[in-house]
């Protein structure tokens, strides 16, 4: 680690509130943070150049949103609230402490809007593209889990938001579904439950697979952003498609008992709205378009560009 | 994330081991890990192929190795055991998956020595070099943690091992001192502890300036390693350079009072030996050479080659 690297930790530890759950904060061999209940959510994700965003095509700053709020959004899928966070960056050899000092702003932009506290983290420069790991602990707050694996046959299958055409811009600026996350795991008990970065289609198939049930999805009722008719005017695809396989919505797909879910959908007691898009079914999936027919669904989820 | 890389999360997965502990393990939005005491250590490192490791020169099982053995150093330089861990992967394009296996398989070689939990991860294929992150939790079991901030003047400086030469093979296959700083944090409750990873000289300069004191450093009782010696022949500088400059020892140093440090040296309770090397002053840094004579201890220690 070169001078400056020391002087861009100290000006970061400077930069990062602390409060009293932070005992040893950045600067040590590793931070000591205060646990919550008695256990811990924990995960990790990455943002690189070229497979997470455009070379060149997002501010420093909007990429140190992005790698901490996936990871929020993670926090979220699971029904729990983001508590701390450290980072790991490895910065290209041409970045200016400047351009490093904007993609920590962007970290702590994400980490304060949500209640997080950056404990720690690690930087290099090297000769790869950027790559900001972020490892984020949650707390479920003495609720269970809201896993992959709880949808049963019967439920209806929902979903935040709309989707599609996140690469217009959505994937670099969407608010992660912390709130809507929380008073869902509060007041709802979701069965199952998965942040959509990969996909609906796919996630969705992720959903199936981990609980061994199928779906049928009502095509007619999947809530198609701007972005996603955008994206379709310039593809020759259709929103449809955009909705299906773009991937990075960051929005919540979860399913409910059929009672439950009719409650929320009269309520609507999000800022964003919440629409039902289909049921589990015993096995298969299967994509009910407006004319009534259906056809098979595939799991061809937005795939990164490895 | 294409097919290949489900194929391989659904490998680790099998050869990751789970126990009671592991709530949530790998393929979920997140894991969920059972705390340990009211508060919880976290660190996170990278390993970078041409930063921490010469292109080529480390087979993918060793980086593995090195990537979890770094930050199980780091918690034990907090006087912690180390729990649970996540990684993320930024593979080079052109390897195989069996690549990525060893790769695994050398983290996990390291998480069974030391009995932690590999709960999750994130793995993508990049135009870049190697790097791997491994964020890793710890537990202090109660005790406070051993901060760099803690010396005092008076306090014996000591080490565990020997020092130098690092990159003739012992930065690869290093074992973390994690039994040697629990016994200390338990039994000889250090002052100030860390790990020697950016080399002596750098490493205590991060002591002293942390606590706001000095040193006198013994230079006739720094322990030389083999290597350090190899390494001078090659360099034709001085062993005792290469023990104060290298880093990467990921050797325990550490202050005690000078009557418990007396007792330490007598028992010598570890399978490696524990020296003391010097003092610690009201201010200032010097190094004490074997003629008596003194001359500023630089913190000139091993720059990662950023």
């Amino acid at each position: 680690m070169n001078v400056k690297e020391f002087d861009l930790i100290r000006w970061i530890r400077r930069a990062a509130p602390a409060d009293a759950s932070v005992v040893v904060g950045i600067g040590d061999d590793a931070a000591l943070v205060r646990a919550h209940g008695p256990s811990t959510l924990v995960t990790t994700d990455m943002v690189i150049e070229g497979v997470h965003f455009a070379p060149g095509g997002a501010t420093p700053r909007e990429v140190g949103w992005k790698a901490m709020a996936r990871n929020v959004s993670d926090i979220a899928a699971m029904g729990g609230r983001s508590t701390f966070a450290v980072a790991a960056a490895a910065l290209p050899r041409g970045w200016s402490e400047a351009d490093a000092r904007e993609l920590v702003l962007g970290l702590l932009d994400c980490a304060n809007q949500f209640g997080i506290r950056l404990v720690g983290g690690d930087i290099a420069a090297t000769p790869g593209p950027l790559i900001v790991t972020v490892t984020l602990l949650g707390d479920l707050e003495g609720r269970p889990p809201i896993l992959r694996s709880g949808a049963r046959v019967g439920d209806a299958i929902l979903v935040t938001g709309s989707l599609g055409g996140s690469l217009l811009g959505k994937h670099l600026r969407f608010r992660p579904r912390q709130a809507e996350g929380l008073a869902l795991a509060e007041r709802y008990a979701p069965h199952a439950m998965i942040d959509i970065s990969d996909g609906l289609a796919r996630d969705l198939h992720n959903v199936l697979d981990a609980s061994r049930v199928g779906a049928r999805l009502w095509a007619a009722d999947i809530p198609l952003s701007d972005d996603a008719r955008r994206a379709a005017q310039a593809s020759g695809r259709s929103p449809l498609d955009h909705a299906l396989g773009d991937g990075e919505d960051y929005e919540l797909l979860f399913t409910l008992d059929p009672a439950t879910a009719g409650v929320l959908l009269a309520d609507q007691p999000f800022d964003v709205p919440v629409a039902q898009i289909g049921e589990v079914t015993p096995s298969g999936a299967l994509l009910i378009l407006p004319d009534g027919s259906e056809r098979p669904l595939e799991p061809s989820g937005w795939e990164h560009a490895t």
